[in-house]
C-alpha cells in the first residue's frame, strides 16, 4: 500500500508528480481522527457548520493561483479548470443558502391517540467519497460539500490520474480550525478507494460501471449506503421541426465540451432522415472550426485525452465504426502530439448499433450520427443501450419534445439543449439501469441523503391503562 | 428448482403441506407477464389504482375465512393471524388515503434565466418483495402496498416456512382483472428468492442479516435498489423515575408477542439498579400469569415456535447464558409438546454482554435483564451492538427519556411503550448498523421509495443566441 504511484502530465506524457498513497493503518486512524472530529461538527449546528464552509471558500480563494495551476497540470486544459474552481465555489454558496431550511428539524402530530410523534435527522458519521479524474475539483466536491453540511465528516479519495489539485486544496482546508478534523483527502489508486469503503458509513462514488459494481457490492456487504454516479451514453434526438443552428451548435458543445469527458456527454446523435444532411452539414462545418490546445493551452478549444488508457479505448471505437461502415465526416484522428494524447471533433455518419461507438462509452469528442424515419424509432433507438444517464431532444415545439422525452429511460432529459442537468443543480433525479444507483444528486436530496430519519414515539402519560392487545 | 418442498406444521410438527417452486423460465415468463401489464397499471393513474386495490380488499374480505384458517395452520397461533389481516386491510385503506397527494406531479420554476424545469416521477416497473416467517401476510404486503399504488408490479417470494396463505390470497388477487396481471404471490425457497433477484428492478427483503447481505449483493451487482429490513437486538432502558406497572406490562408485551418472533421484540432489558429487584418481581410475576396455547390453540397467550430450526438456537442461547452464570428466574422450558416446539416466557438475570442471549437475536419470549448505575452506562450497553432497529426508554420525565433516546443508535425509539414502531406507521425512521439499507418503509418515504425522480430542463426559445461556454 505504501507503494508510491507517478502520476503523467497529460500535455507531455511525462510522469511528473508522484504521491505516496497511506498505509491501510493510516487509512483507518485518519477515519478515526474524522470520527471524533464529527461529534463536535454536529453539535455546532448548521449556522456553524456554515460559518466554516465560508472561511474555506476565503481560503481557497488566497489559493486560487496555486489550485488554477495544479489543475491545469492535472487534466491539461484552462477554461474548464477556471471553471471548475467557480462550481465548486458556487456550490458551497448554494449549499449553504438551502441547509437552514432544509435541515430545521420536524416534529409532527399524529392521530393515533396518546403518542406524540418526534422526527429527527442524524447525519452519517462518515461519509466516503472516491471521485474521477475528469473533472477532478468538482466531482470531488459535488457530493463533500452537502455532506459537510449536513454534519458528517468526509474524507475524499479523488482519482490517481489527476491528484496535483489536492495540494493547494489541502492547504485551504488545514486553514479552517473547524472544517480539518472533518475532512480529509487521501491520495491513492483502487486499493485505497477498496480500503476506504471498509471505514465509512456511506459511500459516494462517481465513476466506471465496473468499479461502480465493485463499490456497490463492498458497501452492501457492510450494509451501508452507496450513492453511485456511473457512465453514460446520452442520446440526442433532433425532430424535422427543430431549430438546426440551435440543435447543431448545442449538440457541438454537448459532445466536445470537456474532449467529451463527461459522463453526459452527447454520445448518440438521432436526426429525421428528412434533414439529416442538413444537420450533418452543419454539424460538420462547426466542428471543422475548433482547434486542438496544442502546441500551447491557448492554441484551441479541445483540450488533451487526460488518461492515457482512454485514447487505446477511443482509437478501438473509431476502428471498430470504420470496419462495420462508418464514414468519418470531419476529424477522425487520435494521435499522440508532444507525449500528448489528442482527438479531433468526428462526426461519423453511416452508423449502426452494432458498432461499439453507438453501444459503449467513448468519452471523446466523437459525434456520431444516425438517421431515423418515425418518433417511434428514434424512441427505441435512445433506450437501445445498457445506460439511463441523461439525453437531450430538440424540436419546434416543447408539447413535442416533452412526450418523448417522458418515454426516455433515463433521469433527465434536456429539452432544446445538451448536457443541462449538468448546469442545473435543482432538477432532481435518479440514474435508471446501469448509470447509477441511490439518491439524487442534484435537488435538495442531494443533501438530505447523508441523513437518517430517527422517529421518537413518545406514549403519553394520559391513558392510565396498557391498551397493548393480546401476546399471542 | 422444480423440486417440491415440504411445508411443516408448527403445532403438530407434521409436514402436511407441499409447494413447487416454479422453474426458472416459468419465473421469467411471470415477470415478463407482470412487466407487460404495468405498463397499463400505470396509465391508469393513482385513481384507478386505489379502485383496484379496494376491490382487492373486497375480495379478501370474502376470503377471510380462508385466509384466516390458512395463517392459523402456517403459524400455530390465533389472534395474531386475525391481526394481521386487520392490519393488512388496514394498510391498503391508509395508503389509498394518503397517495393521491403523494403522488401529484409536482412543477416547479427556477431561478435559471431562460430554463423551465418540470419535475416527474416514474415507478419501477417490477418490484421484487422476499418476505420472512414470523408475520406471512403483513410483511408480504407491507412493502407490496404502497408499491402497488405507486404505480410499479410486484412480485411476492414469501417464506417456505408458511406458505399456505397464499393460495386464498391469490384466490383474492384473482378476483380483481385490474390487479391480476400486475401482482403476483410465487411459493418457493431461498433459490427462488434468489433467481428472483435477478428478473426485477427493485427488491424488499425481510429477514435475517446473512440472507440480507447476499441479497444486498445481488442488487448491488444488478444496480437495483434494495430495501432491506434485517434483525434486531432491541435494547430496553428503564430508569428509577420510571412507573414501574406500565414498564413491567410493556415490556413483557413487547418481548413476548408473537412468541418473541418479531424484528422489533425487546431482547435486552436495562434496568437502573436502586429499582433492579422490583422489576424483576414485578416482570416475573406477570410473566408467569402468561400460558402456552397449548394443548389447544386458545389454552393461552404464548404460540408454537413457528420454524424448527429456531428452537435449537434458543435451546442454545439459553445454554450459554446458562452456563456463563445466569439465573432463570422464571421459564426456561424450550420444550417439544405434541410435535410442535414451546418456549415459556423467561426472565434471565445476572447476564452480561458475553452471552448470546445478550449479542445475537433470540427471536423469543426470553427476557435478560441487566442492572446499570448510571444513564451513561446504560447508553452504552444498549449501544454495544452489531443490531440498529429500535429501542424504548421508561423515564418518569419525557425530557428524561428523549435525552436519552437522542443517543442510542436506532431508527426508533418508543418512550414509556416497546415496539410502537410496529403500529405506529407515521413514523419514519432508518436502520442503524447491520439492521438494514435502504429508505424507511414507514412514513411518506414508504411510498416515495418505488419512484424515481425525473427531471425535463427545457430551455425556452426566448434566447436566440446560445449561451454555451467554451469547449476546452
Amino acid at each position: 500500500m505504501n507503494k508510491s504511484i507517478q502520476v503523467r502530465n497529460p500535455r507531455t506524457g511525462k510522469l511528473d508528480y508522484e504521491i505516496v498513497p497511506p498505509s491501510n493503518n493510516l487509512l483507518e486512524q485518519k477515519c478515526l481522527h474524522l470520527r471524533q472530529g464529527q461529534i463536535q461538527w454536529q453539535q455546532i449546528g448548521v449556522e456553524g457548520r456554515i460559518e466554516a464552509l465560508q472561511q474555506w471558500k476565503q481560503a481557497i480563494l488566497s489559493q486560487r493561483t496555486n489550485l488554477t495551476e495544479t489543475l491545469i497540470n492535472d487534466t491539461g486544459r484552462l477554461s474548464i479548470s477556471v471553471l471548475e474552481i467557480n462550481s465548486f465555489l458556487s456550490g458551497i454558496d448554494r449549499w449553504c443558502r438551502l441547509a437552514p431550511e432544509l435541515l430545521q428539524e420536524s416534529e409532527k402530530a399524529t392521530t393515533i391517540p396518546f403518542i406524540h410523534l418526534k422526527q429527527t435527522l442524524v447525519p452519517y458519521p462518515l461519509v466516503g467519497v472516491i471521485s474521477p479524474w475528469n473533472f477532478p475539483l468538482l466531482l470531488s466536491t459535488i457530493d463533500t460539500i452537502p455532506a459537510l453540511i449536513a454534519g458528517c465528516a468526509v474524507i475524499v479519495k479523488p482519482s490517481e490520474i489527476t491528484s496535483r489539485f489536492v495540494k493547494p486544496l489541502m492547504t485551504a482546508i488545514n486553514a479552517v480550525p473547524d472544517l480539518r478534523d472533518v475532512l480529509t483527502f487521501v491520495e491513492g489508486g483502487g486499493e485505497t478507494g477498496a480500503t476506504l469503503i471498509e471505514y465509512v458509513d456511506l459511500v459516494c462514488f462517481t465513476g466506471s460501471i465496473a468499479t461502480g459494481r465493485k463499490v456497490a457490492e463492498a458497501a452492501a456487504k457492510r450494509f451501508i449506503p452507496a450513492f453511485l454516479e456511473l457512465g453514460g451514453k446520452d442520446p440526442a434526438i433532433v425532430l424535422s421541426s427543430a431549430n438546426l443552428e440551435l440543435a447543431t451548435s448545442a449538440i457541438l458543445w454537448g459532445s466536445v465540451v470537456n474532449t467529451g469527458q463527461s459522463c453526459l456527454s452527447i454520445e448518440r446523435i438521432y436526426v429525421a432522415e428528412s434533414i439529416f444532411e442538413e444537420f450533418v452539414d452543419k454539424l460538420v462545418t462547426k466542428a471543422e472550426r475548433l482547434k486542438l490546445a496544442y502546441p500551447t493551452i491557448e492554441s484551441g478549444e479541445i483540450g488533451p485525452i487526460i488518461a492515457e488508457r482512454q485514447a487505446a479505448i477511443i482509437i478501438e471505437h473509431l476502428q471498430d465504426a470504420c470496419e462495420k461502415g462508418a464514414i468519418i465526416r470531419c476529424g477522425g484522428q487520435v494521435e499522440k502530439k508532444g507525449g500528448g494524447w489528442w482527438c479531433t471533433p468526428t462526426v461519423l455518419t453511416q452508423v449502426n448499433h452494432s458498432m461499439k461507438v453507438m453501444s459503449l462509452e467513448t468519452f471523446a469528442p466523437i459525434m456520431p450520427v444516425m438517421a431515423f424515419s418515425t418518433v417511434k424509432e428514434a424512441i427505441h433507438l435512445a433506450n437501445d443501450t445498457i445506460y439511463g444517464l441523461s439525453a437531450a431532444i430538440f424540436a419546434g415545439e416543447e408539447s413535442e419534445a416533452l412526450e418523448i422525452a417522458k418515454q426516455i429511460d433515463a433521469g433527465a432529459i434536456s429539452i432544446n439543449d445538451a448536457a443541462l442537468t449538468g448546469l442545473i443543480y435543482e432538477g432532481e433525479k435518479n440514474s435508471f439501469k446501469y448509470s447509477g444507483l441511490g439518491g439524487s444528486r442534484m435537488g435538495s436530496a442531494g443533501l438530505m441523503r447523508f441523513l437518517r430519519k430517527k422517529a421518537f414515539l413518545v406514549k403519553t402519560n394520559s391513558v392510565p391503562d396498557p391498551w397493548w392487545f393480546e401476546c399471542q
